[in-house]
Formats: C-alpha cells, structure tokens, sequence
C-alpha cells in the first residue's frame, strides 16, 4: 500500500487525508466545529480537516484568556493562493476573541539563503505582503509582524533548540536531509514559539495554521516545546491544518514553483483567468458521458477555487458540486462562473490592497518599535 | 603512525605540530616574525608555531591599514590560562596599529544550551572576563565587546551558511557530529566574517588567535569566506595558531573541564600555588638521575608556565630551560620559583581587575550603544 510522505519541502501528495490522523496522529476537526460559534468556510467546507490541540483554542476563546496565532511568509515572490489558505484560518482564528494576538514572522533569511534575494527587495516584498493579509481582513490592532533578520528572540531560540535535537530525532522527523534544511524547521520552531517567551506574556495557546505537509513542522516544534518546558514553560503548540489545493495543471499540490499550477494575487485578472480557462478539471470525455455520469468534483482544481476560495458561501459551493456531479453543470460554463469570481475577487483585492499600502508601512513601523522595546529575558 | 586529530571539542592531543603544518597547511610562524617590529613573547618563544595568512596582518600593519583581531569566550566560567593565551596574542597584535580594532565575542547563548549558564548569570561572568582581558592590557579604545544573544548580524550568517555548506562538507571537517556542533561552528564562523560586513567598513583582514585544535573552525571559514565571496567581498580570515599549554595533571592538554590541570585568574593565589606544588614534571626518578641526565622540560607543564606565562622575559626562560636540562634546577626548586612568579601574577591581576571593573562595564555599554547604532545592511 503506497504511504502518503509529509514532505515541507518537497510536492507532497496527500491522497488519503484520514489516514494522516491514524499515521501521524493529527485529529479529526469535525468534534470540534461546534465549540466555535461561528465557524469559518474552512471547518464548514471540510477543508480544515485535522487538528492538534485546537481544544485549547476553543478553550482560550471561551474563557477570554490571551492566544497567539502564528504564520508567517517567505517574501520570494507574490501571495499566492496557498499563502491566502493559511492566511485566511489566521485571520479567522484572530477573528474570535479580543485576546488573540497574531504573530506574523517574514523570513527574509531564508528568502537570502535559498533564493539570493537581497534584504532591501525582501523589504518591499514583505511590505506589500503585509497589504495583502490586511486586505484579506486582519486586525492590525491584534497583530505583530516581524522580520527574521531582526528578531534575535528567534535566533536565540533556535541556537538553544540545535543543542537539544539529536540527529536522528531529526532524521526520523524529516528523513536524511542538508543541515541548511534542518537549520530551517530549528528557525521556525524559534519562530512558533517565541510568543510564548515572558516579554510576551509568558507561556499560552499557540495556533499555526498550516497545510497538511507542514505537519513535520508542528511535530518538532511540539517535541522541543516538552523538552523545553522546564526552562520556559512551554505550552506545546496547536496546529489546525487544511487539505492541500489541487493544482491547475493537474497533480495534488498547487505549488509555488509551478506558477501555472495556481496563481497570486498580483496576477491581472487576465492571466489567472487564462489560467482557470485552460486548467485541467475533473469532466467526462465526452459532454454525453459527463451528463450521463456527472463530472468528478472531488479531483477537480476547478471545484477546488470555489471550495477553498471564491464561491459566495457555503450554500453556493454545495450547489457547484451538486451540479457538477449530476451532470447539470458542464465544464465549460463551470470554468466561466469561476473566472467570474476569480476576476470579481483580483478587481477588489488590488484596489483594497493599494490602499492599505500605507497602513502595511505603519503596522510593520509600529511592530518594530513594539518588538524592540520588549526587554529581551 | 599515530595520527594527530584536530577536535575543537575534544581533548585534543598535538604531539607533533610540524606535522600540522603538512597534514592541514598550516604554515610556520618563523618566516614572518621578522616583519613585527617588537615580535611577541608567543613568537620569540616558539608557543606562535603556525599561521595562515598572517601576511595579511603584517602587511595592514605596515600600510597601515585597517584590520580586525577577532576573538571570544564562552562566559561559563572564570577565565583561565587558555583563555589567557588567546588574550595575549589578541592584546599584541592589537597593540601593533592604530588601525587594528578587536572583535570580541561573549558566546551566551552557547553557555545557556550546552552548560545552562542563565543570561542574567552569563552577563556577570562577561563582565569579570572582560575585566580580566582589559587588566591583560586590552586597549578598550580600539575593541567592540557584544553578546551573542544581541547580535543579530551573527545569527544572520551563520543562517546564511548553514545554507551553503554541505552535511559532506563538515563532516570532512570535524567528523560525525550532533547538529548543535555543527550549528556553533557555523556562528563561529559568523562571529569570524562579521567585522568584514559593510557596516564595519567592509571586507579587511581579520585574524584570529586561537589553539592549534581550532583549526577546524579556521578552514570551515575560509572555506565560507570564499564561497560567499562574491555576495560579500569577504577576505578568508587569517589566523595564528598557539601550542596547547601541557596539563599540570600530566596529558598534552590542560583543559576547563579539567580544573586541576591548570588554573583560572579568579583562583586564589594559595590555590593556584597548591596546584603547582602538586604538579607533573619532566624530573627524573632520581635526584641523582636528573643531576646527570637533566630535567625533560619539554614535556614538563611547570617548565611551560615560565614559557607560555609567567617567565621575566625571554632570557629567563632560557635560563630556565638551560638549568633544567643540564641538571643544575630540581623541580622542588623550580616549582618553588614558579609559584612565586604565579602569586605574584595572581595578586598583582586581581588588583588591577578589581579595579577595572567599570571600565569593563562601560565598554560593553559603550560597545552595545556602538552596535545598535551601526545600520545593518
């Protein structure tokens, strides 16, 4: 029987999301979707699909004690649809109560390392993908963004980390790899993490929101958080994670090293709609056999952008998949209500995002300063 | 034939350091000593035995033109003759330019990971070390003393590295290792290249002294300087290269973690005289032997603390060496004389650190306020 692989940095193909929770020990979200009041498209679409210890999410919400939500962003290029995925959970998650606080990490480091790009184009990557999640909806006010290069919290951390990992621990983690990529999930471990140290009021509910192959992440960052405990306190953190995005081109992971397989939110409605137009869907050979049989949904990217992303609510995205699967809805209209969308969508969010230029500038300013004149421990 | 091993980690034994000089190309010190003026006590005496790109030193000294003296130590205790060592050669070859500047690094992260050493704790012990090299003679005026749990610009490199290297590539190196060595090897190495980093002035010779078993940190550096060449002009960094002092315990190596094979500058004077007294020699079974064969200073630790410390000058240790291989000095009386020398150092240093501890304090507040203000790139 083929395993699926967790891979964070590999096209991890995950084709049976159920067996991840007996594999790896990710639980169902479903238990869960009725502690929160309101629950986000992700959980009523099934999208968010497994879980660690979002009970004490549920619980911090309920109780209105403080949280901590965090994310964060290699600035190596535009937002793309996967970046909105994780975003859209964090922006939800912050969403529920007055005491959740984002922690929005921007890897410039990383964006140096591996793709040579220089701190200065990293600055203004960041800064217009700070527009773009205000403009998806976060809360300024309940947010801290930060630059891996001026964060020495992280780096302390991770140096302490390095000390604590044995090789093997990593090894069974994420297979034989280079001590660069290692060095990395010991970096977003710091980064994950650090809202737990004192400056930031101590040891408290963590929520990264992530895409199923992220889970190695979550795994050696809830290890080092026992490990740690007696020395900081540690909670180990939570994670909620989403169902990966097929790709345009076909294949199960959207990607961000294959532009066609998705697109960002920089590109013109024209492109993304090229793109949707000439994508692979999950239609019949033939319109006779689709109308006979109905289309195949559930291995369709085509359904997927209105699943994940555009379709009006929930209602709509039943309707969408009732239709494609008896056969009412061919692709072709199917493709042009969703380029409809997609265009809608890219319209508003450029103005939206345009005009949040200036309030990304002072956000970024302001968790600067913020960040700085937290006392280091 | 028994090969000797490089372990920056280990006790490593060098019996033989002119086959340093063929096995890992570390170059001989002779050569260039007659281009320093006033050559050291570590060069006249033979402890400097090996360099690499030391002309690059000699050279700035001559143009003079800027470089940097780059250096360290762990805070996890006090310091002792080791580190006094490397303080020397640090002090001289800052004394030589008004160009030269020091580097100085308080590894507190390290002493948290490895020996949970507490922040509070290690900037106590700092400050005391930094006391004790300004009593050496450090000229505060041309030195920038930073922690590593401040200093950014470290963490960024050594991350930018852990890029760049292969796991091949260090294991050549140093072996089979835990990644958190492999980790402080990459921060040293951070440590070594920032004084080349524009916001110093740029790429400039740097040299660094160190003990013959830290070599493997000298070519995992240059090897860096060269591939990060071109996005940092770095020059590869020179360094000098010290004999390993003999135990006081027997064995090629004193060592901290061996507190009994030498001694710290925070022992009492009666507690450092005890340890002499007490001490392995090169003496012969017999007085009658040794008036005939005379003593083996070259394996005797009591003879390298006339050499490597504690001798007037270069005569005196001459005299020393003359007296005790032709018989004329038996240990009893030679210890006796070098326990004088030690209580006379120890006193004499502790007067002169008890008084130099604001000094110390404001150069590393006078160092952080340096830090924070020089623009990282």
């Amino acid at each position: 029987m083929e395993k699926d692989t967790l891979d964070p940095w590999g096209t991890s193909a995950v084709k049976n999301y159920e067996r991840l929770q007996s594999e790896f020990g990710i639980a169902p979200v479903g238990p869960l979707v009725k502690r929160f009041k309101k629950p986000s498209p992700h959980m009523s679409r099934g999208i968010d699909f497994g879980q660690r210890d979002l009970a004490l999410i549920a619980d911090a919400v309920e109780n209105n004690k403080p949280y901590a939500v965090m994310s964060g962003i290699k600035p190596d290029g535009a937002f793309h649809l996967g970046n909105k995925m994780t975003a859209d959970d964090m922006i939800y998650f912050q969403s529920l109560s007055k005491k959740a606080k984002v922690y929005y990490a921007i890897a410039d480091v990383e964006a140096y390392a591996d793709n040579g790009i220089s701190f200065a184009e990293s600055s203004k990557t960041a800064l217009r993908n700070v527009a773009d999640i205000l403009a998806l909806g976060l809360d300024p006010e309940k947010a801290v963004v930060y630059k891996q290069s001026e964060e020495i919290r992280v780096m302390k951390l991770s140096t302490i980390f390095s000390k604590g990992v044995t090789n093997n621990m990593l090894k069974a983690i994420y297979g034989e790899r280079q001590i660069g990529l290692y060095m990395s999930a010991l970096v977003q471990a710091g980064d994950i993490l650090m809202p737990q140290l004192p400056e930031f009021g101590g040891p408290k509910p963590v929520l990264v929101p992530v895409g199923a192959d992220q889970d190695p992440h979550i795994r050696l960052t809830r290890d080092l958080a026992v490990r740690y405990q007696s020395d900081f306190g540690f909670i180990p953190p939570s994670a909620v994670y989403h169902r990966l995005e097929l790709a345009l081109t076909g294949g199960y992971k959207m990607s961000k090293r294959v532009p066609e397989s998705g697109f960002t939110l920089d590109d013109s409605a024209v492109e993304a709609s090229r793109r949707v137009r000439i994508a692979f869907t999950g239609g019949r050979d033939t319109v006779e056999e689709q109308r006979r049989l109905g289309g195949r949904a559930d291995v369709c990217p085509v359904y997927d952008l209105y699943r994940f992303h555009f379709a009006h609510d929930d209602e709509h995205v039943k309707l969408v998949y009732h239709e494609c699967t008896e056969g009412i809805r061919l692709c072709g209209e199917c493709k042009q209500e969703a380029i409809g969308l997609v265009k809608g969508f890219l319209e508003e969010h450029h103005k939206r995002r345009d005009s949040l230029m200036a309030d990304a500038k002072e956000l970024l300013a302001r968790s600067r300063k913020y960040l700085m004149s937290a006392g280091t421990q």
